[in-house]
């Protein structure tokens, strides 16, 4: 019922922003600013959780655990494998490659400001962040470790780990515990926000834009896109049909590149909720830093942004973009590109595994 | 001719060592400095090379060719994959996992501290870091690519690259090249040393080590095992039969854990000479952060550190290492584990892709 909602508020988002997008076009800069002042959000420096508080010795144990391959069965992947921080979160490939080189069904989405987004994976079956770093580290072909006691095991041989925990979750009775190592990976994701030159024009600075970023902002809210990519992720709040006016799958076959896995057709939340409402249902994907997450869509089909850009209008909308209105829309999006935080891409060191600690496996 | 006479070499050091040890045992500290500064060597900030100057330019380069999966035909797999920057250069793996998880046959070695060696690979088989690092890309169960022209297409279609290139190679003709790849990975790989307190007791400081691990220093150079693991590296100088007294594989047997690759007898650099002198012949491996580095020997079938250290000194020397004394040489490889370059642990946002950027790829 309460996806059927969205769906809904999704829609009428669009019919509302197709009207301000009338009346905003060709606006001075000033009512521009206005307008996305009212549609989009500067991005928080963190985004905390009253029942995950974001410390810092949260967060730098978090990171730690992220960068960790030996929370994968084989020691081979960590959380950063598909959602690579040098490469803005994600993995740049179609679909994710997990334990014994499997392929996931689906393309990694980026972890930048993914704290933002009102529910987690394409088919937003988690709440949050806490939530879904559980997924991976048990899912059979990402990190393929048995069960939650193992995971638990491999970290609590570490004394540098334990020690860490401890100042983590000073209250905690057992420190180290599945739901905790979730935990600290959540509140360090929680602080991989990207501000980027559109905050500073949300901010107030009218020279933060040029002015054909300013005519792609105008024609991204012309259209409608911002029905759904709106807020402070420009996305991430919504579930929507992907294919409201066509199918998706005819509209993107011919993009398809030759090494995308064979998959089943993806019937999206339905898998989930098994509600024929939520029949081809996915989250809308944040719009901040798409310039560096192809290839795009939930199946990775589409490398080039100009493609996925004409497709959304076409499936969503019914309409095609033409080149002048294409390039200002380009132009905007780059300056969604953002700065990844600094102490996210500080590596950090690693505690030193024990004679205790579970080996790694290739089974 | 050159390896007959290394492991000559190291046979007489061996016994030059010994000689040496006893003159040296129960020596006060500041006679061990002196019999230590004889027979080891600090640790360079930089270990330049002629051929291949280490400039900044080259090794921000090298840095972010480094940590950039796209070297990998599949997208996935970097050099620090394999050598990871935030566990001491390796994988922690027995065998690595390379292109479709691919089991490789031989441990990796660390990237710390390697541009000491006198060759590269465990069978020595590469001069130097330049000529080593043309080898994995390439390598169709490590990086798959399919050939040079592939790696340069795909780095040359990257401007962000092609920028970096020219400010790295500003007198080459055509800066991105296979070997200007290499070169600049080269360069990153020759800032990697890890100073440690060990140094600083060459250095001069006597209050460096305790005296436990003086007393571990001590009983290292009197079992004679800086025959081989001499020099700055404590290891990486000389080409040695693995086995002198005593067949590896006789004395590791019962170590093999169930998860290592099924591997063919390793006969070492006889597979790269054909000479019956190298038969069982493997590259000494360098000390520096051993505490780090397990699981242990070219076929990382040893994990315990304490376990590899008895079967060395059963397989080389012919002796067994009493409680007391094997504590003692612990210790001192505490001192052994160094600082890892704070710029090597700073991830590079890599540069982005183009539309002609040769797509990833899981053939």
């Amino acid at each position: 019922m309460k996806v059927v909602l969205s769906v809904l508020v999704a829609a009428l988002g669009v019919i509302a922003f197709l009207v301000i997008g009338v009346a905003a076009q060709d606006a001075a800069p000033t009512q521009l600013q206005q307008t996305a002042q009212a549609m989009f959000a500067p991005l928080p420096a963190v985004v905390d959780n009253p029942d995950n508080p974001v410390t810092e010795e949260k967060v730098e144990l978090g990171k730690m655990l992220y960068y960790d391959p030996r929370l994968s069965l084989s020691g081979f992947v960590s959380c950063n494998s598909c959602h690579n921080l040098a490469t803005y979160g994600v993995d740049n490939l179609p679909t994710s490659i997990g334990h014994r080189w499997a392929l996931g069904p689906r393309n990694s989405p980026t972890v930048l400001n993914a704290a933002l987004h009102a529910s987690q994976f394409w088919d937003g079956r988690a709440a949050d962040l806490e939530e879904q770093a559980q997924g991976p580290i048990l899912n059979p072909i990402e990190m393929a470790i048995p069960n939650e006691g193992f995971a638990v095991e491999r970290i609590a041989s570490m004394p540098g780990y334990v020690d860490l925990f401890e100042q983590a979750f000073p209250d905690a009775a057992e420190p180290v515990t599945y739901v905790s190592i979730a935990d600290a990976i959540a509140a360090f994701e929680r602080t991989l926000t990207t501000p980027d030159r559109f905050d500073d024009f949300l901010h107030g600075d009218l020279d933060a834009l040029s002015s054909e970023e300013l005519e792609g902002l105008q024609v991204f809210i012309n259209y409608g896109c911002a029905g759904c990519h709106g807020g402070a992720a420009l996305g991430g709040s919504v579930l929507a049909r992907f294919g409201m006016v066509e199918a998706y799958w005819e509209a993107t076959r011919e993009f398809v590149t030759i090494d995308s896995p064979t998959m089943p057709m993806d019937v999206g939340r339905f898998a989930v909720t098994q509600n024929p409402a939520d029949l081809y249902v996915f989250k809308t994907p944040s719009l901040r830093n798409i310039t560096r997450t192809y290839p795009y869509f939930h199946d990775g089909s589409v490398w080039s942004l100009e493609d996925a850009t004409q497709i959304m209008a076409r499936v969503q909308l019914g309409r095609e973009i033409p080149p002048d209105d294409m390039a200002a829309m380009m132009a905007f999006y780059q300056t969604l590109e953002g700065e990844i935080p600094a102490h996210a891409l500080q590596l950090p060191v690693l505690p030193a595994q024990s004679d205790t600690t579970p080996r790694p496996s290739n089974r």
